[in-house]
């Protein structure tokens, strides 16, 4: 077998997910508890009575490929050909990592802290990694001097995550333009950022930058998965440069041939409803009002929610955040993520994902804190 | 960017069927003509409307697996643990190469004439490939004998689509217990059969053989795109030994995470009623009598269809295929594929998709029978 998928190691978040018991205060997986909006299911269901559901083109069906491209409106990303679905925003980091970097000389720079995947898929493809840590005492915000400072002579693609899982910060508009700045002042090969924007959606904050308004050599992948509580449908896309989304195309043809027809369907009867992206935002807001109102009182250590849908709990000083989580699981029965799973420079913390019921929002950050307050010599490190 | 995704040529089969018009005489594309049963569809919309569109696990539903595994029932696979649902059998197979094969010492060995995915998915992971030609001369049949000779010392699977696309030829039970005795009685590492039974349910002759009813170390890539007009839902799955199917599900998940939970409670709903799969097949068996008198009476060469859902026409003497093809598109308006798409040894054979209107059929294969009498010198190579 292939050695590089034996090494892949199992999911921390997966594996301390499945510890959850029948009752437990779930705050772990980023999945939204709202129902999807059936219109647009219905809508899908009209398509295939008339039409089948047939294969697509590779790179999508060019109605909808358009809509997306329309509904941003990122600078010169204007066109079908801007754009390529797939089967979620996962395959199309996927699809985007294996397509952009050689892995005989290139090599991908992640911006930590930061959802394992990145790591994992450029593991799985020999990609080589290297990885820059926000601080935490700037409270993880984006860091364009730290992130040019750590570019090395064979990086060739930047993933920036904003707004970030896991740490709910957002790239300014000045960091972006430092960092775009520091990009074009350099001499070589130029270097392409992945904008990882599926929390697109979930900013409470007006200074978020866009890079793929400000750069060139930038490459957007999202989904409908959090805006719309489509995780299970698998609807993402690639949008970039012509030239790189055909080479893209190429390779998710083979990978998955095309996204389903189905929900494709659904995709574009929410990109062909004025603010169907945006259907869900009350919702987000009133419990990302309702987290940090908790948060405020708890008396916690945690970073303000500019975006995502989570946010950063400090533990008690010494805290292990995987032996913590456990432990909180054990005895205040609250699932919570370790910070450990995103990087070793968010140890110490917890990734608390707040899209579910208000109260079980008010109860686990209630927990969390007693838990900090009277248990933190049980969490500590043991060698 | 990565050369391998550079170096991937485009389809033929996509390029020429293309190139057709409004009104062509379509045999070119696998697609089924016929409406998908809404009644599953029905099905995954209840699922929906009461418990949303949430991730499932990686590997599917575990419902759904067991759902399959019991459905095929092959020796030592009849638990869920033994089925991954991916993204279309396109999924399945590139997962299934990319888990089993490690390109820094294994080879794939792909039975040719063959859909060419296999050889272009192997080449974008690295790994190298060798072919082996079933014999025109005995119509394509396939001969266990020279599979088992064509096996070279860095061999560790071997790719089978039997009933076969483009052939429809399907390997018998005494082929196939030839070549498990072959593979069983040599020494060195063991070798893997794959079998693509992505055309199971097109099978219109009684002795064919299931390979892992009779060899253990067989993986099965199936879906549900042919059997039941569900091409652009993009279901499909891999059946194997357990432990296989966990690591080929560690892939699965960082390429795509999981397959659509609509698509799968489709899925669902198709495996729990009794004969789900067999719906159609009085649709299939009602063309595959007809393109088979339709060829009889044309007096072309043709290859007994003995499964899928294509037929395999001999061009006069010396045609290019391509040429052909192209030839015959722009003067009798019919589209077929040039046989030179799947390898080599099927150079001077077009194969016919024939899942349409029966009039389509008859017309279709009117015309090329018209074109082979009349205009062969016109499809000759040119040097």
């Amino acid at each position: 077998m292939n050695p590089r998928v034996l090494e892949i190691p199992g999911s921390v978040i997966r594996r301390i997910a499945s510890m959850k018991r029948r009752g437990t205060i779930d705050l772990g997986l980023g999945e939204p508890s709202f129902k999807p909006n059936m219109t647009h299911f219905r809508a899908a269901m009209e398509y295939v009575r008339e039409r089948g559901v047939r294969y697509t083109e590779n790179a999508g069906d060019p109605e909808l490929r358009e809509a997306i491209a329309r509904c941003y409106n990122y600078r010169n990303l204007h066109a079908a050909a801007n754009v390529c679905v797939t089967t979620g925003s996962q395959e199309a980091m996927y699809v985007t990592l294996k397509t952009l970097l050689d892995p005989a000389k290139d090599e991908l720079l992640v911006v930590e802290p930061a959802f394992p995947s990145y790591v994992k898929m450029a593991k799985l493809e020999g990609i080589p990694v290297r990885t820059v840590a926000m601080v935490e005492e700037e409270d993880f915000a984006f860091d364009a001097e730290l992130i040019a400072a750590a570019i090395g002579p064979r990086t060739r693609a930047i993933v920036i995550c904003s707004p970030s899982n896991p740490t709910g910060r957002v790239i300014s508009r000045a960091q972006a333009a430092g960092l775009v700045r520091a990009l074009e002042n350099r001499t070589g090969e130029p270097i392409w950022l992945i904008h990882d924007e599926v929390y697109r959606e979930q900013c409470f904050v007006e200074d978020a930058a866009e890079l793929a308004a400000v750069y060139d050599r930038t490459i957007v992948t999202n989904s409908l998965s959090k805006s719309n509580a489509l995780t299970g449908l698998r609807i993402g896309w690639i949008l970039g440069p012509a030239e790189f989304v055909a080479e893209a195309t190429k390779a998710h043809a083979w990978l998955t041939s095309c996204a389903d027809t189905f929900a494709q369907m659904v995709a574009l009867s929410i990109f062909g409803t004025a603010g169907g992206l945006r259907e869900h935002t009350a919702w987000y807001r009133e419990r990302q009002a309702c987290v940090t109102s908790a948060l405020r009182a708890s008396g916690l250590r945690f970073l303000d929610v500019e975006g995502s849908f989570y946010a950063a709990v400090r533990l008690p000083d010494g805290a292990d955040s995987e032996r913590s989580a456990i432990d909180m699981l054990e005895t205040k029965d609250v699932l919570a993520i370790p910070g450990s799973a995103f990087g070793d420079s968010f140890e110490g913390w917890l990734r608390l994902s707040w899209v579910t019921d208000l109260a079980t929002i008010r109860t686990g950050v209630a927990r969390i804190a007693e838990y900090c307050a009277t248990a933190p010599n049980g969490s500590r490190p043991t060698t």
